[in-house]
């Protein structure tokens, strides 16, 4: 031990670190390699970074005393964002503090083969005759006499000559649009990958490409680690703001992570790293300017201001990116502060632009992005969802990954199916879909979204429901899962402010599909079709989607079509086809960006959004 | 005084420094910011960096033995690129051993003014609209709105959200090509700057100029520092092939002496260097490749091949330039190894290339390069003049400088001229042209370079002349100017060796001319034009280079035309004008180059331009 650090050992992992007294314990778990799920910021508000300590730990503070029971504190229970370390300590880290290891994320994506494969890099085996005394063209007019013209950048320039002679005139040329990138000895030609990224706020998914054939070697999630600095893009932007290093601590963080999963997609193919030679980054407009480090403070204030529009070609290593040197990064262009990159790639995979009648796409997410296609223009607009349906702000709520509920179904009685096939730990976005619809359908919940008591239900609600009224910590709650049934020992519980969440977060969505519908004079039966992309639209179902007034209504289900992870599907095709790229620049200038606060209807739209519909769609 | 470190005085600068014993006093003297003449590179052979020094001295070396008298020695005499310090020691540097602060370079250049000013930098105010709740466009679009579509570098989108927001949407851009380089706060439209530099081998010329109004503000010359590795191209090449640092040495020592005269230009003009936005330089292939540290390996061998044909536009600052951060560098095309962007220069200073009959182009310098345009099609050569006309390998010779004799006329007697109006101290070239067609015409040199000896002359040579055929180092030579009217007190005299170097020299360039002439089926009578270029041409004689066969005989003096610094001018010109460098690029590629010692009449060619002409011309 060294003098004047105090040891704190993590369990299960028996990791230990060295600390000064004082150090928030989320610190000392970074310096275990441990990153603790932090979606309010470290604000000591969202409860989800509990541990249990032995040892010297602070005296609670006034945010775990309101967050834990006082049996939980007796029993050691911290949160890690508040206790600070006063002497040696042994923290017991549960897996429900943790970021998921396995996600329930989409990475498959549908339709989203480019008509042709005409990737920006490009390579080309050449064997030029080496010069000679009849011969003594310029060494890059040699090769451009075989391949055409191109730019080359000063640092390759002046490897070239050497590399040339040594590879005796043969080798493989790399050019990324009229740029030579590269000369490799040997035919490398067989060796060209991209790498597309779907920068999700919560989720990054990341997808290995082979530029010669256009397949896709290997796919890889993993959870965003900017969350630890804040749940939604909002919190992130402030912390850009008021933290000297932190916009580039959220680019390291996000590159680091990037880092990493090429480093897993390039093992998993077996295919060096150093032959990436474009990255393409789809995400909504603050990811994306995190990525490039660009200021994000307009994006935080009204009216929201990108500072860039149209897509950005920068060189990946200016991100911090390790592939090929003088590897690219392509960025989406966005349409607006709220509506970014992501909105564009899924009005590119779902060629939303070319629908054969009106159809709506809905990206379901932090922000809920909503486009409308009236069969001439394209409108979009986002809505402030907020983070119930990724799991945040619910009492018991967690994302996707093992342990979840993901579907609840009233077979005789209450069912819930976990994913992982575990006792249950929480409930992620889809329960609380199913729970609300249920909860409707039945009379336990009134339109108004308030949870009704046992004495205020009709006759013949089903006992199995009515005998799951409670009260949680003194207020209006219905019972998931008994305690003895749970993963953890505690019920799993969905409250009274729960349910509000889920109110707001579907009745931000309704709010703005009717202003976009209203203003197309469209109503929801004139739309061909009701798309829904994003990693999360492929577990949810539809008729309690519709339920809860988050799908429009009276659209029949077979219009209804899951698109997968579309974000991810743009970035794969702007890597793949320059002429992809094209037209995500258009879609993104011809796109009309909505600002629903502004629209004459919205506050009726909004208050009429915020109560449930009243019956089944 | 530092221990173990020796103090090394300089006079008449005064200047002390501090060294080891066993250093070279070339390099004590580098330390004193003394940047001694080396034409040879240091090999102790040119006798240029002669020295006096007081106090304890190496042993002379046989090369010092060789260079240097017996007396010479005795008084203290040492070469500064042999002699080493084993003492404290007051060192006496001659102005002859400096690069000339003067030298007699021709900066101006005729004709040159682009037909449109068009240039690839442009600067625009503009005044945005601010966004507002009703206009959230994104930062870029708005200014693109304005000025019309442009890339952007990573750096510059990172600061821009802040910049426009600071200026509250005011300022002015500033674009290269279809880059956005900068915006700036208020209006500087009136302030965009580049600098065109000529790359000479032994002279660098920088003029400014302002991009706004086509006007050159200043202009300014100096020694190419690298001359201190070696005088002539194929040195330098050695010196980066065989030292680890050796090009990067080279690299720098031009940079810095481009920076030195970037701050003259700026200061004299009184505007700010972070105002000049493009930087254009115009040299033989090896500057460029050095300026660019390019291996100019390839350079150094059969058969001579530059890295780049095309012209590369490169980061100002990845050369080390210190003006705008986002500045670019175009360095000009090349048409071969000895053909570079000095020649295409002068071919696109002199519209060579649209001339209205057979013109011929000589540019007389260390490497003489001669182009062709028989009416239809351009072809170039270089040939291996030598130094002679710069006055290297000459036995008195020097650069056009103060005390160097530029002139010499027989007026009655003879009679010289002498740069600064001081006693000479030296030849330059078009003294040494002068001298051979004098002693030619007297029948002092017979045209088979002999001097001859006074018994050997014929009746009726001028007392004067003959007087002065005496020996030197007991080889014949002729007496210029008695060493009582010299500014160091030694004669001055041409030896039967430099008339041999002066032989060489002019009977390269008339063997490449001939060859050329040859190819196109032409005669010197058919040339409408002889064009003379580079920074020497407008000092020359024009009967006398046609007495010694520098240029091309039965050719009507009206019709040999001085055209001044056309490498410089070539630099301007693409500065100035994107038209000007697309000309460039296609001169470099439609200029046949012509290696004249593969042409099947070379060896005869080149034996018979050995030999002087047998008469005027």
């Amino acid at each position: 031990m060294r003098e004047a650090e105090l040891p704190v050992t993590f369990q299960p992992s028996g990791k230990t670190v060295y600390v000064l007294a004082g150090t928030k314990l989320i610190e000392a778990a970074g310096g275990a390699d441990l990153a603790l799920d932090l979606p309010c910021g470290g604000e000591g508000v969202c409860g989800k970074c509990r541990v249990v300590v032995s040892g010297k730990a602070s005296k609670p503070t006034p945010a775990e005393i309101e967050a834990l029971s006082a049996e939980e504190i007796e029993a050691g229970c911290r949160l890690a964002c508040q206790s600070s370390v006063i002497g040696p300590l042994n923290v017991e880290v549960p897996p429900t503090s943790l970021p998921a290891a396995r996600h329930k994320i989409l990475v498959e994506a549908k339709e989203t083969a480019p008509a042709v494969v005409d990737p920006a890099v490009r390579k080309r085996y050449v064997e030029l005759s080496p010069p000679d005394r009849g011969d003594d063209d310029p060494d890059l007019i040699r090769l451009e006499n075989a391949i055409g013209p191109f730019d080359v950048d000063l640092q390759l320039l002046r490897e070239l000559p050497g590399r040339l002679r040594k590879t005796n005139f043969r080798g493989t040329a790399v050019r990324a649009d009229g740029r030579l990138i590269d000369f490799e000895p040997g035919n490398t030609q067989s060796e060209c990958f991209a790498v597309a990224v779907d920068l999700g706020t919560t989720t990054l998914v990341a997808a290995l490409l082979d530029l010669g054939t256009g397949n896709e070697l290997a796919v890889t999630s993993r959870l965003n680690p900017q969350t630890s600095f804040g749940d939604d893009v909002l919190s992130r932007i402030l912390h850009a703001r008021q933290e000297p290093d932190g916009l580039d601590q959220l680019g390291r963080a996000v590159a680091q992570a990037v880092n990493e999963m090429i480093g897993e997609l390039t093992r998993q193919a077996g295919v060096g790293r150093e032959r990436v030679y474009e990255l393409t980054f789809s995400g909504n407009t603050t990811m994306q300017q995190l990525l490039c480090r660009v200021d994000p403070g307009p994006l935080g204030e009204v009216p929201f201001v990108p500072a860039a529009g149209r897509g950005q070609l920068v060189p990946a290593a200016d991100l911090g990116l390790h592939v090929h040197p003088r590897a690219r990064a392509y960025v989406l262009p966005v349409i607006g502060g709220f509506v970014g990159g992501d909105t564009v790639s899924g009005i590119l995979a779902t060629s939303l632009g070319e629908a054969e009648g009106p159809t709506l796409l809905v990206d379901i997410g932090t922000n809920g992005e909503i486009v409308l296609f009236d069969g001439a223009k394209l409108s979009a607009a986002s809505t402030a969802a907020g983070p119930a349906f990724e799991g945040a702000r619910i009492s018991h709520g967690m994302r996707g990954s093992t342990g979840a509920i993901e579907k609840v179904v009233l077979d005789g009685r209450l069912r819930v199916n976990v994913i992982g096939n575990v006792p249950p730990v929480g409930l992620c976005g889809s329960a609380l879909i199913d729970l609300g619809a249920l909860l409707l359908r039945h009379g336990l919940l009134t339109p108004q979204g308030r949870l009704r008591t046992p004495d205020q239900l009709a006759e013949g609600v089903m006992p199995d429901l009515a005998r799951r009224l409670m009260l949680h910590r003194g207020k209006p709650a219905f019972l998931v899962v008994p305690a003895e049934e749970t993963g953890h020992g505690r019920p799993i519980v969905l409250t009274q402010g729960d349910l509000r969440e889920l109110q707001l977060a579907a009745g931000a969505i309704r709010c703005g599909t009717q202003i976009l519908l209203r203003r197309a004079a469209l109503e929801p039966t004139d739309l061909e079709n009701v798309l829904i992309g994003g990693g999360f639209g492929n577990f949810i179902r539809r008729s309690n989607a519709q339920r809860i007034g988050l799908l429009p209504p009276r659209v029949e289900h077979h219009r209804i079509r899951y698109q997968g992870n579309t974000s991810l599907a743009g970035a794969r095709l702007t890597a793949l086809s320059q002429q992809a790229r094209r037209q995500a620049e258009q879609i993104a200038r011809r796109t009309e960006h909505v600002d629903l606060s502004r629209d004459p209807d919205f506050a009726a739209a909004f208050a009429e959004a915020m109560i449930f519909p009243e019956e089944e769609a």
